[in-house]
């Protein structure tokens, strides 16, 4: 049997479960890109967040979601990005394990966040086999549970708090667009806005070198993400077969944009509004640049997904 | 005879003309940065302010202490930098002219700004007497109001609406620290440190690469600034007779950090705050990196005072 895809409640619900873990981010303005897009847009800054990431508040809620012989056993995930720093600080906070398989090759700066946040690292050859092995001895040597990064609807239901909290501070939008990569954000940011504002347009923006949510809404059924080619390197995943289903039920676009708009849209929110956001943020207002969402005279809502960036190694030319 | 120093009444009196004109800046902390320095750390965000720098305010508030006879006329003044930019903008928004001379071997970025908001350029040669030269004929021609970017009561008494503002949010401060150039930021957060809170302490941070303020305090007299060598190009000039008046009057300290310092801080606060912030700005949080303000277990506010950075040639190596 099928299980249910998450509704609106229980988004409602993770949201009182996690409440006193997370930021409750800002929403920012700027009149001055307002000015040059003819449009009001509301960024909800999970730039911000703890991680510099919204991926704390669906590991957060996943871990207070298990029961307390569960939790003292620690989680575990094979991410090295953003999902394994968050998933480490939300499991230090309630004072459990957080057991890491990462590949020998990811960046030193991966490893270095990771162990930051206390986590236990065991490093693995650099292929997916090798890190789903290596996750299934970590959990049968620890009792660990493991936690995906988004194709769960406790990680679902955590993500879709950053746009309640949205909608919440900004009222009435006209449309609300986030980033998608495996769609965790997306399918969260789709059952908030069906619950919450019910005529909302719900758009989703992908990078055009890793358009395979593009390619899955236009067949109909999940197209691997194979070989994508983007700076936007937080959105390079597959959907999963739950995010897609939430998606298919309540997703009314996916739009796809450049490289260069990416960049575009990512130096407009550092010179204008002085705040640092990954590419893979900047994502939906690259959309707005390019006028693949209409959002002339409307109120538009846009997740700043995260801020986490090599800053040795920027995009920025002259 | 001499002209008395602004006091806070003054202050306080330049806040109620600006208020609807400037953004109330958020402070911000950052609970990873305070637990590193073991401290309470209050970041004034002037990098939000419009222009992305204080210099709106003491710009605005000059201005509006014009007569209507005298505004009609228009302002100007000479810099290139953030009070350009600063007074073009608060020109605009009151319906003025503002007449900017600078030297045509400045920078592209800067005279796109002056212009961007409206500000009539003319050029002159890359020397302080053809800036002032070139000054005084438009100042004969226009008949404008010449602003001075710094040492001037109504400057003074704008910049120092930041502090007022840091001070109305945080409540006790143990210690407030800004960046000193000119000395007109200084000024007003020293004016309105010493109004709000007799008993905290006020220290001015400048790079090691410009000491003149520290010099300046350790002589007794004002000591040019020459050849400075720094990237915190906002602090690069002398005190002036005003500046140094009220900061003899009320500062306790200058203390100098290194450029590896004003890069690290720089660092830190994009990494862990998320938020754009100029080399001058992060002077102050330099000195805590340092440990030259004695900051353990205090609470200590600071200005962020802009965030204008030219994103293609940034500071952060691997």
């Amino acid at each position: 049997m099928r299980e249910d895809i998450p509704v609106f409640g229980d988004v409602a619900e993770a949201h009182e479960r996690i409440r006193n873990y997370v930021h409750r981010t800002p929403v920012l303005t700027s009149s001055s890109i307002n000015q040059i897009f003819n449009t009001s847009l509301f960024f909800k800054c999970e730039n911000f967040q703890k991680v510099g990431a919204f991926k704390f508040r669906g590991a957060t809620n996943a871990i207070l979601s298990l029961s307390e012989e569960e939790k003292s056993r620690g989680v575990g995930t094979h991410s090295s990005g953003n999902h394994a720093a968050a998933l480490c600080l939300a499991a230090r906070m309630q004072g459990i394990p957080a057991y890491i398989v990462m590949p020998r090759t990811a960046p030193e700066i991966k490893k270095i966040a990771v162990k930051s946040y206390g986590g236990i690292i065991t490093y693995c050859e650099p292929t997916l086999e090798a890190r789903e092995k290596g996750m299934e001895e970590v959990v049968a040597r620890t009792g660990c549970t493991f936690v995906p990064s988004y194709n769960h609807r406790n990680i679902i239901c955590g993500q879709g708090t950053a746009a309640k909290e949205l909608i919440e501070d900004t009222g009435e939008l006209d449309v609300v667009a986030a980033p998608i990569g495996g769609g965790g954000l997306m399918s969260g940011t789709a059952i908030s806005t069906r619950g919450l504002l019910p005529g909302a347009r719900v758009i989703a923006v992908e990078p055009a070198g890793a358009d395979d949510a593009y390619r899955s809404f236009l067949s109909g059924k999940i197209v691997p993400s194979i070989n994508p080619q983007t700076i936007a390197d937080g959105l390079l995943t597959s959907l999963g077969d739950l995010t897609f289903r939430v998606l298919k039920e309540h997703l009314d676009e996916v739009v796809t944009v450049t490289e260069e708009s990416i960049v575009a849209a990512m130096r407009l929110l550092w010179e204008r509004m002085k705040i640092v956001v990954e590419p893979s943020g900047a994502v939906p207002l690259a959309a707005i640049l390019e006028k693949k969402i209409d959002a002339g005279g409307k109120r538009v809502g846009l997740i700043l997904s995260g801020g986490n960036v090599d800053l040795s190694r920027l995009p920025f030319k002259t």
